[in-house]
């Protein structure tokens, strides 16, 4: 704990990663080296003796970087955005100094109780239903990541349909009911599901989206349907807002009624598009979560909270605790009934002061800067479509109720083999970063606004360097 | 990305841990506070302006630090310690400032190749056996927690039994698999295995550990053929290096011996102690380790590490591979087969840039420096058995058979109520803190070394607290 040390030390790593910010953009977007490139720079075994922290830093810029993919320049356009912003960074450095493990209420009370706190104004800011807020029987926790919130929300709607099915049949066991239980997603949700219906053991059915990627209620209906009349036991969907290949929305409306209707247990996965939740003119993509018993996006996606934060909304808290509840003496407490106890809620027994990235970028951004940093990067993602849509040579494919960030295209009537060479030529070009989809038999190319430092003139780049490599491809 | 706000408010930051590192042995090492006492101190909802850094600063103290326990105080001697340090710090600071995400080797090929080195040199330094390195089939992963690691352990033995036994019997489905299946562990394990067994939906059975706390060969060996004799499948084991309650090490010679004839998956759960075996004279208490399939400790324990930090080390990662591979294309990358995509090693998909902290906490502190940090405590876990152990009105019990930093004690031939009453006296007292552990139907205090700042003076004056306080329930 030496304070002096963490000063110094802490300025010069500050400095560092201001330089890095301020240079991004000259950097080029994806690491240009081949597997094993840090193995012939590092030494074989740890050091015995300390070394300056001056020699670390400086070996930063000739190890670490060189094998770096810059997903905050402005010139990355893969995946969905990742955040990051100074205030979280700051909020880092207080959780990382005061170090308190808040597993339970006690453990450090500020921890669960400024989680609880920040979870609702975070709710209240996006509109979310009241049943959301910690006030009633749900409430607001941080989990790590959206695959998490799906596998913690899934546990918990096993833990309900093996109880209730107790009740039928006491002679039920959990082996005999995962042997029958089915969870439904859309055809186009993230693999997160899949991986989640692996590691509990169930059946995972994929419903057809319709021709705009959409999973809606009569398509789950017919299904569920055909899974009962097979002795199946339907029991838990996914719908996702805002998909991953294209940005698509699941009709919660119909879906919900449907749940409503079959006693299915829905989870609203909006990793991405939750964040737009906050501007008021996306809301309407909120309609139908009145049906939902759990939610999750992540404001690690575009709320400008560093990694990891996702937020997840539980609708009545007392299934979690019962899925995971495990009490011995040594995590007991006095208050166990008057405050939450997040471990409970989730799969780790750890867990960081992470509430305080939320609050730090509320407060130093206020929910106006937050909102203006979503709409900007909406327009932007406008503008590259004002820029490819006249262009005879692509089509936008798949246009989403709301594209919010992400564009999609490809090459017009052209086969999947030519689009593909034309993100091969493009990420080896290394002046931009995209990442690919297949929809529906379809290659696709996804351009996703992800960079607080991008500008139009980076969007108008990211243009011309398209347009130039696909007018070389095309005149092969 | 604001570099400039970034170096400034950061400073700030830097400065208000500083205080804070400085100033923490005189603040009461538990919070003095209600449940519900923030919601009385913070606004119901989020600002909708910006406010200046300086305010958000200024309201810490009055807001958040009250409710803070004070995991690094020199007084805190509960549950067991979490560690941090400033390299840690700045390392979580370039984590958040680069903020990639390195799901995949292309998603930021650095993320992990660094994690592939530092994981071999943490196992070179341990004396790990080198089926444990990336060099051949194994190779270590940082996961968040060792609940995480324990659940991802189990997953991957339930891919390889499912595997084995649907070549024998192709009909064999995974819930009427899982009615069979057994985990075991000792009954002085901690609690995230039970949470594990519940989540994967399997039986847990609980070995009676001998009078020393310690889970041997013999009695699994007895278990195991009673539950095959009713049908049962025993295929996973959890050995504990360092319970929780009294720092037992369970004989994993003998058990691992068993394992090896019976074909169980033994995965070796060292969360706290597993940090010692960086010291030569503590390696002993790994033998019997080359029966494992797998290893996890804690570096966010005792080695300097922040939150979250916890080394894995499997033996076969193909066994991993099998029971998480999910691949769509807007994952998929062209160096999947030449480098390790550590998603398919974890729950979650996205991961930090942690590696870096175990890199520079290496390279600041030195092996020779993270060794003299674990001896301090054992020394100081010593000073206080020399403290107690004269004092006629005490016990010390179950000592293993290396304590660490764990002493476990309890008033001499009283009764578990009295003990209750003494440890509710000294946490009522608030001048130092300890939780309670129950062994062996024995209701024990547990007073583990935890912070940096803990010196002979600190032990001294918690032991003259335990006397005095003892004297007064003894006097009543
Ligand atoms: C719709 C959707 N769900 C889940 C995820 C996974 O997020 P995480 O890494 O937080 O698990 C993503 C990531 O892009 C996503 O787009
Ligand atoms: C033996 C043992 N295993 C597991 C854990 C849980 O650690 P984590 O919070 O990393 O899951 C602990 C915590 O004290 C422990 O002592």
């Amino acid at each position: 704990m030496d304070a002096d040390a963490l000063i110094s030390c802490g300025a010069m790593t500050l400095q560092f990663v201001a330089e890095y910010w301020r240079s991004i953009g000259k950097r080029p977007v994806v690491a240009n080296i081949q597997p094993g490139y840090l193995r012939q720079l590092l030494p074989l075994e740890a050091p015995e003796q300390a070394e300056s922290f001056t020699s670390i830093i400086k070996d930063l810029e000739s190890t670490i970087m060189p094998g770096v993919t810059h997903w905050h320049s402005p010139n990355f356009y893969a995946y969905f955005p990742t955040a990051n912003s100074y205030p979280a960074i700051c909020a880092d450095i207080l959780s990382g100094g005061i170090a308190c493990i808040g597993f339970s209420w006690i453990a450090s009370p500020a921890c669960t109780e400024l989680e609880a706190i920040v979870m609702d104004w975070l709710a209240k800011a996006m509109g979310l239903p009241e049943f959301f807020l910690s006030s009633g029987n749900g409430g607001g926790i941080i989990q790590g990541t959206a695959s998490e919130a799906t596998l913690v929300a899934l546990l918990a709607a096993r833990s309900r349909i093996f109880k209730e099915r107790k009740v039928e049949d006491p002679t039920l066991t959990l082996g005999r009911l995962l042997d029958q239980l089915v969870v439904y997603c859309s055809d186009q949700a993230h693999s997160s599901v899949d991986k989640a219906a692996l590691i509990v053991g169930c059946r995972l059915r994929k419903i057809a989206s319709d021709a705009d990627c959409i999973m809606r209620g009569e398509q789950v209906q017919a299904a569920i349907a055909e899974d009962r009349a097979e002795g199946l036991i339907p029991f838990f969907i996914i719908a996702t807002l805002g998909t991953t290949p294209t940005c698509a929305f699941d009709d919660l409306v119909s879906v919900g009624r449907v749940c409503e209707k079959e006693h299915l247990w829905m989870h609203i996965d909006a990793a991405y598009a939750g964040n737009a939740f906050i501007c008021p003119e996306y809301r309407h993509l909120l309609n139908g979560i009145e049906y939902a018993e759990s939610f999750d996006f992540n404001p690690h996606k575009w709320m400008l909270v560093n990694f990891d934060c996702s937020a997840m909304y539980l609708k009545d808290r007392t299934h979690f605790v019962d899925a995971f509840n495990v009490d011995p003496l040594y995590l007991k407490h006095a208050f166990q009934s008057s405050a939450p106890d997040y471990r409970h809620w989730q799969i780790p027994l750890g867990r960081r002061f992470r509430s305080l990235k939320l609050w730090f970028v509320f407060r130093a951004m206020g929910l106006d800067g937050l909102r203006a940093y979503i709409r900007k990067h909406i327009e932007l993602a406008k503008y590259f479509i004002s820029l490819i849509k006249p262009d005879d040579r692509f089509e936008i494919v798949f246009p989403a109720a709301e594209q919010l960030g992400l564009v999609c295209f490809r090459l017009k009537d052209s086969p999947n083999e030519l689009n593909e060479r034309l993100l091969k030529a493009l990420n080896e070009d290394k002046r931009i970063y995209l990442v690919p989809s297949m929809v529906k038999q379809k290659y696709i190319l996804r351009l996703a606004i992800c960079s607080w430092l991008t500008e139009e003139k980076h969007v108008r780049f990211a243009w011309d360097i398209i347009s130039e490599v696909t007018a070389k491809l095309l005149s092969k």
